[in-house]
């Protein structure tokens, strides 16, 4: 019989299709070997080809040159110029389409990915991470700071080099909006986070857990949206993803490398994106809302159940997925 | 610079790319010659070959056999029998997975697609949907009940003969249940229904309709979410998709196949998802809500962005889009 579960946090319902469920294996996307170069002449992200790119506003180096960077976004879907300007005429609603858009280019290795880094590789791109993301969250235009990664064309991505983006909006999103207000309910109703209260519950059963660190915990949804969707929530209670210490820094580019070098090995280098998910500026720190990041391996298609419907079908086991990354050796 | 538009009956914000944009004609697809037989051996949708399928709930048949049919899906994401248990146990809630899952085959021919098809034949599949999503919304169990279909990989099909689907959920969805709430709201503040003025103020308007009939009007959406995102809306005010009448079912037809075809000719075969919204089966006939048919093309991917933050960059003008597919020749 299928299960139909809940997101304690977000609310929404997922299928866990029994009748159609396959095995963690099965999800493997046997991508052929990586026959990418190392650097590339015509990628603007390489080495020496940065009289293509706009300016960086933060950058790591050592003795070598430039370690990771971020500059604006060359394409950007926002722009930094002008004020949020709010138009409204009979349906039509509109502000001018201000914000900020950047890429982090994560190393200078053309051919590589995250899995296959150094942890001290992956803290330097957290550290930039951290850096813009408090940058962008103090202009006053900005309400919300979404920072994500995409990896691999059916993840949307449209550049092979190791990148990823943050974007400053001037607007909280509905989709966003909700699950702010779904944790402060739950906060009102048990007067604890709801995000804490999951993370210990799932550490109590263990079951779905791929990873505990010092300070983070990284586990399969109990509602997983679809195949091996992980959280990676910290254990410090904190709202905003600005507030995360030196020491986190350096704990989750360990955890967050561990998790994506044990889906790369055990499902064979799939598409992923992930999303680190924030309060939004205004609120900053709250007792009701926890940062968390959200990892998203794209091995199934959404199709118009999910588009009609905002239910998921997921044709995989939770616990079987999260027992198959935790034997996965690396 | 972008413009940031919202959707007046969802709240949804969307970013529209000027940057990024392109012209309506560079998202045509270049999909190759139709290379699929008119029947197929191992097709358990190609007449003769019933035996690997179970047996029909509604059929519409002349004198050469039936011309369309609903069968219980085989692979079901829910299933009927049992009752829909719900269990709390920590941050663990889940209910049975009861539900009804058939599929519409839609013609006894393998290799065709709704634009191709004539008006009488869409209408006789549309006939179908109505018995099923009345039969659907009578079982005490069911909450909503989604219609959708699937054209092209990209869009989630895994099998060619053309199909759609209908679903009755014992939930309704935190998604749809937003938009009802948003519905109401704007029922409370401005006296009508928010698709009835957005239908007013499009045909008002003219630059984003692609086409109006006696019933019905389709129109590219001013926060479009996607390049070519469609809604076709009953001009008569009704809430649920179970309420259309037979003048309306033959309109619908004509409305649905007629702006399919402009997106198959015009952007040669797009893959797309559409999906009949409909109030939840427990609220039936409401002065707020508004049933409605929306397409979405599947020619730009969603990526980290759209999953992290719940908005959507669009990299097409949807007057522009509008204007090209009103231009098309069928």
């Amino acid at each position: 019989m299928p299960e139909i579960r809940q997101n304690l946090a977000t609310k929404e319902w997922v299928i866990i299709a029994t009748e159609r469920a396959r095995r963690p294996e099965d999800f493997k996307t046997r991508r052929t070997e990586n026959k990418l170069p190392a650097r590339s002449d015509t990628c603007p992200f390489c080495p020496g080809n940065e009289v293509n790119a706009p300016g960086e506003t933060c950058v790591i180096s050592d003795e070598n040159g430039w370690k990771a960077k971020s500059v604006p976004n060359k394409y950007p879907a926002l722009q930094a110029d002008g004020d949020r300007t709010r138009t409204i005429k009979g349906i039509k609603r509109y502000m001018t389409g201000v914000g900020i858009h950047e890429v982090i280019i994560e190393t200078p290795v053309h051919n590589t990915t995250t899995a296959l880094m150094k942890d001290r590789d992956v803290e330097d791109i957290i550290r930039i991470y951290r850096e813009r993301y408090i940058a962008l969250s103090e202009d006053e235009r900005i309400e919300l700071v979404t920072i994500f990664k995409n990896h691999g064309e059916s993840a949307g991505t449209s550049l092979e080099h190791p990148h990823s983006q943050i974007v400053g909006t001037p607007v909280v999103p509905q989709h966003i909006r909700l699950r702010i207000e779904e944790a402060m309910r739950y906060f009102d109703d048990n007067g604890e986070c709801v995000f804490c209260r999951m993370m210990k519950e799932e550490l109590r059963e263990k079951e779905r857990i791929i990873l505990e660190t010092d300070c983070f915990v990284s586990f399969i949804l109990y509602a997983a949206a679809s195949p091996f969707h992980t959280w990676i929530l910290p254990k410090r209670h904190t709202a905003s993803f600005g507030k995360i210490s030196d020491r986190e820094v350096a704990d989750l580019a360990k955890i967050l490398r561990t998790t994506l070098a044990k889906m790369y090995y055990g499902l064979e280098n799939p598409d992923f994106n992930y999303v680190i998910r924030s309060s939004p500026c205004d609120i900053g720190e709250s007792d009701s809302f926890h940062w968390y990041l959200s990892i998203m391996p794209r091995i199934t298609k959404t199709a118009g159940f999910e588009l009609g419907s905002g239910m998921y079908i997921n044709t995989s086991f939770p616990e079987e997925s999260a027992k198959f990354l935790r034997g996965v050796k690396i």
